[in-house]
């Protein structure tokens, strides 16, 4: 079999998320698998590094697929122009490159890095505005930094979760968690090994009812150990998320 | 009276442009104008320093307004607050300031900048879609630079303004115009001392011709010679144009 990695950037906000459900509701994995059918003319299963909320956008979300040597018959330049010039304006394919026999996009990723980015700036931010969060009450920087000190490492987030009946492991490690100030924007960074469903954003609803002095930051270990997901904070909205990047060994 | 200079910023999409049309086309001047009135209790005019077309954005429009020192009762900084409050999140008021009684936003200008954006990208960018121009041919950018080399100056740019009927001079200086590439997006730059009717669209149309090959530079003196909108290039569309800053002395 013939092993192809994609990179792929899309602004998630007219889909149902990255995983295919079916076949009617829109989502970027069903759009990408219905163009390789098309190319290849069969079914391929295209494997990403992990599910993207709806609404939730990725810079470079990883997958993978496998096709048959015997049906490989287009170089990693055409499956790329394929895509893109088969999909829609909101999904690009940035590269498709060949890839080690056992790569797995989701079995193989060592760590995620995922972004929420919260418009605090004085004057609200008008071309940027779909891809934000507006807050416009003053937030305790350093409060929310010491917030998440708590929250790295590795803990069952299950208090972090929004799927009630997860009967998997809910253990993960938060290797960062990064704030950064730019023109009025301030970019939370969270670089762990997996995330929970809603987990990044249950997480920057909680820091935030900290920097809004709601939460005392100590609060947060008991969060942690209570394990319900009734003691964390609100689930902010999808639009300001954005999967950066997946690492790889 | 007390005289304000305004400096506002709008995403131009769904409005129909700066200027005023009776009551019932939206446009940014109606929108601050209706605020200014429901402030003061009486209609207070807004001079603009010039008219946007519609679907064209503003990064730092200028206006200024003049009331009554009577009736000027609230703070620059109450002026702003109340309409940021009033307005829709694609327009902002960015500072409101006490201004000169002689200054005028519209008379007093010297130059203006605007700016327009083109996607010419390997992939075509997906978060900055809706203010972009996408070409995928390739573009020679010396030809353009040497085809705006003919544009700089003053000249009788008739040929590059879309209203047939101008009786007014249609004489303006362009001081320059420059050309920057940036992550796959190229930024052309117009600064002048003003602007006809759709004349920075026709200018950036006729320049995309030139760049594509379809037009040769030394054709631009007789396009100005000639007089005749029908010489030049398309009128490209107005999403990927700003309004960048306006100079006072």
């Amino acid at each position: 079999m013939a092993n192809f990695c994609l990179i792929i950037q899309y602004d998630g906000s007219r889909y149902n998320g990255w995983q295919r459900q079916g076949n009617t509701p829109d989502t970027i994995q069903g759009r990408l698998e219905a163009i390789l059918e098309q190319l290849y003319g069969e079914p391929v299963d295209l494997n990403g590094s992990g599910r993207t909320d709806a609404g939730v956008h990725a810079l470079h979300q990883y997958a993978n697929f496998r096709v048959p040597r015997l049906l490989s018959r287009y170089s990693c330049r055409e499956i790329r122009d394929y895509f893109n010039d088969s999909l829609p304006k909101d999904i690009r394919v940035l590269s498709v490159d060949k890839a080690d026999d056992r790569f797995h996009a989701r079995l193989s990723a060592v760590s995620k890095l995922y972004e929420y980015r919260i418009d605090c700036g004085e004057i609200s931010n008008i071309f940027d505005r779909r891809y934000l969060l507006r807050v416009t009450e003053p937030l305790d920087i350093p409060r929310m930094q010491e917030a998440a000190s708590f929250l790295i490492g590795t803990h069952d987030f299950r208090s972090f979760c929004a799927n009630r009946h997860m009967k998997k492991s809910a253990v993960r490690t938060i290797y960062d968690i990064t704030f950064t100030v730019e023109n009025g924007i301030l970019y939370i960074r969270y670089l762990g090994n997996g995330f929970l469903y809603n987990m990044v954003r249950i997480l920057t609803g909680t820091l935030l009812e900290v920097g809004l002095g709601d939460l005392p930051p100590s609060q947060i270990p008991a969060i942690l150990d209570g394990l319900d997901r009734s003691l964390a904070g609100p689930t902010v909205p999808p639009n300001a998320l954005f999967l950066v990047d997946v690492f790889y060994s």
